[in-house]
Formats: structure tokens, C-alpha cells, sequence
């Protein structure tokens, strides 16, 4: 049983088995509603009084309440805007500062690309030794030493699922006097995550996958509560100043995590967010991931048993994998394009990484067997060797 | 005569006279349906399929193009994305890199407050001897040294309307071998600019004042062509990576200005945007200046006239002046909550500048004689000494 089942909540396009929520969530009903309304009622209407008046101001706040109770964040440590790459900026960038002796950021090879790609800019800027360090996923417990300022690993590998454990990586970061950054972009809405518990200084995230929260919505951060006030933002912006409306000269960092804020915040992708989390409300995220891992073993065992083509790229042991289940094929990406195009709805990874999210919030046993059999009949049919599949777009 | 008059492009509520458009533009009538489609027919029907079915990830760049026609930029040199207070800091942190054996930053203390916290917390990030210097605006041209790396300038104050002269500084920037910024916050459809003669290296500037993109609209990013290719990436996102979805470990920037692109791009704020730069489509900027400065000198001659409680901030001469017009008065914050109160919107500026833009899209001589009577009625009758309007919400 999937007690979490709330499919009457999406707009889901008929027929279509969305197994790319890992991705891009589907749009909850009452977006459109919501957004039309902060459209015609507050900005045309209330203008630049909206700020106030609509709460727009606040919702960088408000919404990062929400977004924190689903990953164990107390109240007032997480705060929405930008995107997670410059999240993930801020977060190595205050890192450092902490660490002033230490010079080395080390991720993992399994990290998303955007991260490293991040910490590359950042390590290049700052010169002077500074270093980006990259180990396979499962070297990075040995490489955790005392020259390491910052560890900055993703919770879930965004190709294979594979999990890591956060407190105890975070412990052994903190042990060799590390801070720990992590980044729960497959995780949030995803699996349970417990911040507080984790002890980790930073976590980051974005809100477009298990979230719901439409294309490019708001990115989230988090600091440890005890630490906030301490932390130094490279990219000070004036929504981040104590007294932004003073328009002093100096930057004087706000109180807590506000300061991670940095220029005006998206209203209209903020509101569609702050919409899509009420879906979440009276969630459970243990329930969420019993009805996960039971539709991710489901596809397994189906897929095993029908489809011998497909090789499982994602661990077996549900432990430690996060709500997605991949398999490799060698023309993986014709395959999936031929399953797109049969409205089944997974998405690829290179190099031939055939990847599905399992979202219990609109996903039942049902449209796993169903989604199984399209995957077969492409398989068993060779329907995916056609020449219009195996033209690359840019995004899949 | 003012023939750029649009007013039955916006929806502007009944009654109001509308100067603050300077600070958030009112909504094009028709941003509602465009977003409606946007969410309903391709967030919710192609789901993830939405990335290159419906344009969005090609998004940032046509609607730079868009952007690029009203402030002299040629085709390809202009890209939307996050916030300008990032821009601000992808600009610095380019231009740095660029001279590499200077390390100061020049600006005034007429610049945005938010453009002078990015810069401090990139000095500050940087370390080694890496400064920001502020002099005042009418001491820039005389403080521009060999020892200066970029000279970053707001060509319009936020407060006075005071115009730097953009093409002379730069002349002065670049016959000292520093790199010139300009943020063009309130130039981008205020007043006519001509960035390639200009032959400035970088600007910047946000899209929810003039150019009426919504609350939270994203910013711009312009390098000058003959240089983009060359421009090192601080923020180093994946989607300024020359080829994103191979999701290489390496981050190898795009082509030209497309390496200015950080995140996953916003396409809700993106595709308001996009439909609100519509309303622009034929508009010629010489005849909204021309029609701006009408506008305005009617407004100064109509306070002087009848409102002797205030005195002109800005300068006299319109030559040297942008889109806005600006009055001091000891209970400025006061007196603006009167007249919003009564239904005449502009706004405040620590710590006694009242703020009035001027923008010939929507308003017309009518307007600012029916404002006027308003403004002359709260101070000849002390409407603004009145406690309610004397408590400062966060934001006016």
C-alpha cells in the first residue's frame, strides 16, 4: 500500500507514466491558480507595495521553513534564492573562511558536475594553493585528512542513486576538523534527512525535482543554527545586509542565515514553490520512502525478470540507494528516446545510463508493471534502432 | 506630444498615477496568459520534454538579444540570468582576472549599495592586498589611476538621476589599462545607451524596473564580443559549460557569453520577461528619452511651482540626468506615505530623497499635473504629519 499516494494533487498529461520526477516534478494543480493570482491581484495591483503588503519579501524565509522540515532543518536555518550552483558557491566559499589554515575542497567523482565545476571557479580565483581534490565515491573516507578544509560530497549520485552516509562521513570530517558540505539535490522530498542530526555545517539543495516546484525554481540553503552568525558571505549582497533598506556603504552581514540571501528574490518562482510545498503538508517522509524503495524493488525484480537487455547500474541493496533506479545499456540513449516517445518518461545519463525517479506522491504499483512492459516491448522489438532517436538533443 | 505612449499595453490600477515604475515596472496585460500557457501547456503537459521542446533552456539568450537591441549590444553579447547583485560579481571577478597585476576596484558612493557588498565580499574573498576604493561620483574621473583594475560605476544614480558620462569614463578607464564595468539598473530602457561604442568591457543590469519584467525578473550580464571569448568564469555553473549534458568533470567554458550562465535558469521569471519585452517591439529609445525629459521638466516646473516645501535633488540639466526626478524633504518617508496613501506611487530614499520616475510607456502630461496637485495638497495641509505615516516598514 502507498499510503503517501496524493496523484489527485498533479497535473499528470494522460497516459504518460512520469518516472522523470528526479528531474523535473510534475506541476501541482493549484500553481496556476496561485501564480495567476499573485499576477493580477499583487503585482499589477498592489505594484511595488507588494513587497510589503504580499509578503514577497519574506518568502525566501517562509518558504525555506517549509522546504527545512522535510530534511530535519529547525526552523529559521534554511533561506530560498539564486540557484543551486551559487549556493553551493556561498557555502565552499564560507567553508574556507572557517577553515583559514587548510586549502583543499575534496568531492568525489560522483559529485554533479555543476558542483565541482563550482569549486573549480572558486579554487581558481583565490590562486595561492587553493585546491579542488576529486576521488571515486567510495575512496572518499580514506581521503578525508587533516589537510582538508572542506568536504563537499552530493548525498544521492545523480547517475546511480547511490547513497552516501551523511553523519557518518559528516563524523569523519569533523573528526579530522573538516566542515562538511552537503548537497541534497536527489535528496530532498526524495528520502528522509536528518540536518540536525547529521551535525554537517552546510547543506544546499534545489527544488525542482522531488519538490515540485516548476523549471528553475528557487535553490535552498542551509547553516548549521549555531554557526550562522559566523559565517562570511563571498557574494554579500544587499538582501543578505542587516539593514538593507538603510543603504549604508558597508556591508554588515543580517543575523542568521538571512545573510545568505543575495539580491531580489524571484517572486513569481518563489510563489509557485511555496505552493507546491502545501502538497507536503502532514507528509511523513518515512512513508514516503517505504512507498519508494517498494516501487523502486517492484521495477527491479520486473525488470530483471523481463527485460535481460537492461544491467543495473544503481546499488542493489535499497540502503543505500536513493529514490531512483538506473540501468546501463549501450544505446541508452536511443532506448530512452524511444521510451519518451512511448510516454514513458525516464531520462538518460552519459555515458549509457538509462535513469528513473520513483515519487511516490503520484507514482503507484500500477505504473510500474505498465512502465515495464513499454520498457520491454522497445527492448524486445529493437524499437529503439531508428536512426530519429539517435540524433543527440541538447538536453534529454 | 509623447508618441511612445503604450498605456493599453499595462494594467494599471484605477486612479493610480504610477511613479516608481523606476523601482517595479507595472505587468504588460498580457504576462497572466503567457505564464498560463507556460504552466499549463508546457510544464504540466511536456513535463521535463519542456527543456527543448518549448525553448526554455535556449531562453536566456533570445531574451538577451531582446534586452540587447535598447542598450546598443549586438546580437549575442547579452545573457539573462540570476540577480544583478551575481552579475555585479561575475563582472568584477572577470575583470580582475583580466589585470592580473592590479588589485584595486574603483567606485562612488553613488553606486547601489548592493554593487559596492558584492565587491567588498570579493575583495574581502580575495584577500592579498585586494581593495575596493570609493570616492565621491564627481571625484571618479580624477581617481582613475594606473593603479586601478576596473572601474565599476552605475551610469545612473539610484537616488539623484544623476548620469556619469558613460563613453568619457570609459575613455579615462581604459587610457589608465582598467577594465570598465557599468550597471545600467536604471539606464536599460530609461535613456538611450550605446554600450558597443561605448567599447566598455562589461555591463550589467536588471530587467523589474524599466523594462517591467515582474518582481524578482532576472538580471543581465553584456562582455563586449572581441573579449568574451577570453573572459574567465568565477561562478563556473554548468550551464556555462561549453558542453553541459556531457557532464564532464572539467568545467571548459561555452563560447562567448554563454559562459556568463550559472544555474538552471528560472524560466517562469524568464518567460514574463520574455512577454514583457514584447511591449517594446518598434519603440525607438531616442523618442522615450525625449518624451521622458518632457515629462520630467513639466514635473520640475510644476513642484517648483506650486510646492516650495521641496527642493530638487537631481540635476537641473536633463542632459545629465536619467529617467527619475528627486526631491529632498526633511519628513520624506513621511510625506511618501501620504502620497501613496493617495494613490500617487513613488518612493523613498534614506535619508530624505523622494524618488519620482518617469516612464513614457504609460504615463503622460495629464499624469504628472494631476500628481502634482496631489503632492502640493499633502504639503500645504501637512498630510504626511501623521503617526501612521511615520513607522518604517522593511521595505518603501
Amino acid at each position: 500500500m502507498n499510503k503517501v499516494l496524493k496523484k489527485e494533487h498533479f497535473i499528470l498529461p494522460e497516459g504518460v507514466i512520469y518516472l522523470d520526477g528526479n528531474s523535473l516534478g510534475p506541476m501541482p494543480k493549484t500553481v496556476p491558480q496561485r501564480l495567476g493570482g499573485v499576477m493580477t491581484e499583487e503585482w499589477a495591483q498592489m505594484l511595488i507595495r507588494g513587497w510589503n503588503k504580499a509578503g514577497w519579501m519574506a518568502m525566501p524565509s517562509g518558504v525555506g521553513d517549509a522546504v527545512g522540515r522535510l530534511i530535519g532543518a529547525p526552523k529559521g536555518s534554511v533561506v530560498m534564492g539564486d540557484t543551486l550552483s551559487v549556493k553551493v558557491y556561498q557555502a565552499l566559499a564560507a567553508g574556507l573562511k572557517m577553515r583559514p589554515e587548510r586549502k583543499i575542497i575534496l568531492s568525489d567523482t560522483g559529485n554533479f558536475p555543476s558542483d565541482l565545476y563550482m569549486a573549480e571557479g572558486l579554487v581558481g580565483l583565490l590562486g595561492q594553493g587553493y585546491e579542488l581534490r576529486t576521488v571515486a565515491p567510495e575512496e572518499v573516507a580514506e581521503a578525508i585528512g587533516d589537510d582538508i578544509a572542506v568536504v563537499m560530497l552530493t548525498e544521492v549520485d545523480y547517475r546511480t542513486g547511490r547513497k552516501h552516509d551523511m553523519k557518518t562521513i559528516t563524523e569523519l570530517a569533523h573528526a579530522a576538523g573538516a566542515v562538511m558540505v552537503w548537497d541534497l539535490a536527489h535528496s530532498a522530498g526524495a528520502i528522509p534527512v536528518d540536518l540536525a542530526a547529521s551535525n554537517c555545517e552546510f547543506a544546499v539543495g534545489c527544488t525542482y525535482k522531488y519538490l515540485n516546484g516548476g523549471p528553475g525554481a528557487p535553490a535552498f540553503i542551509y547553516i548549521r543554527p549555531d554557526l550562522a552568525d559566523a559565517a562570511q558571505p563571498a557574494l554579500s549582497g544587499w538582501l543578505g545586509h542587516d539593514s538593507p533598506f538603510d543603504f549604508d556603504l558597508n556591508y554588515r552581514p543580517a543575523k542568521g542565515i538571512e545573510r545568505m540571501r543575495v539580491g531580489t528574490p524571484p517572486v513569481l518562482q518563489m510563489a509557485a514553490l511555496e505552493e507546491a510545498m502545501k502538497v507536503w503538508e502532514g507528509v511523513d517522509m518515512a512513508d514516503v520512502r517505504a512507498a519508494s524503495i517498494a516501487l523502486q524493488e517492484q521495477f527491479i525484480a520486473e525488470v530483471e525478470r523481463d527485460v535481460p537487455q537492461l544491467t543495473l547500474a544503481s546499488p542493489r541493496d535499497s540502503a543505500v540507494r536513493g529514490s531512483q533506479v538506473s540501468f546501463r545499456f549501450e544505446h541508452g540513449y536511443a532506448a530512452m528516446q524511444a521510451l519518451i516517445d512511448r510516454s514513458v518518461i525516464g531520462d538518460f545519463r552519459a555515458p549509457d545510463i538509462m535513469r528513473f525517479g520513483f515519487t511516490p506522491l503520484y507514482l503507484d504499483s500500477d505504473d510500474v508493471t505498465a512502465a515495464v512492459k513499454v520498457i520491454r516491448d522497445v527492448m524486445d522489438n529493437r524499437l529503439w534502432d531508428n536512426a530519429a532517436y539517435k540524433v543527440k538533443s541538447r538536453v534529454t
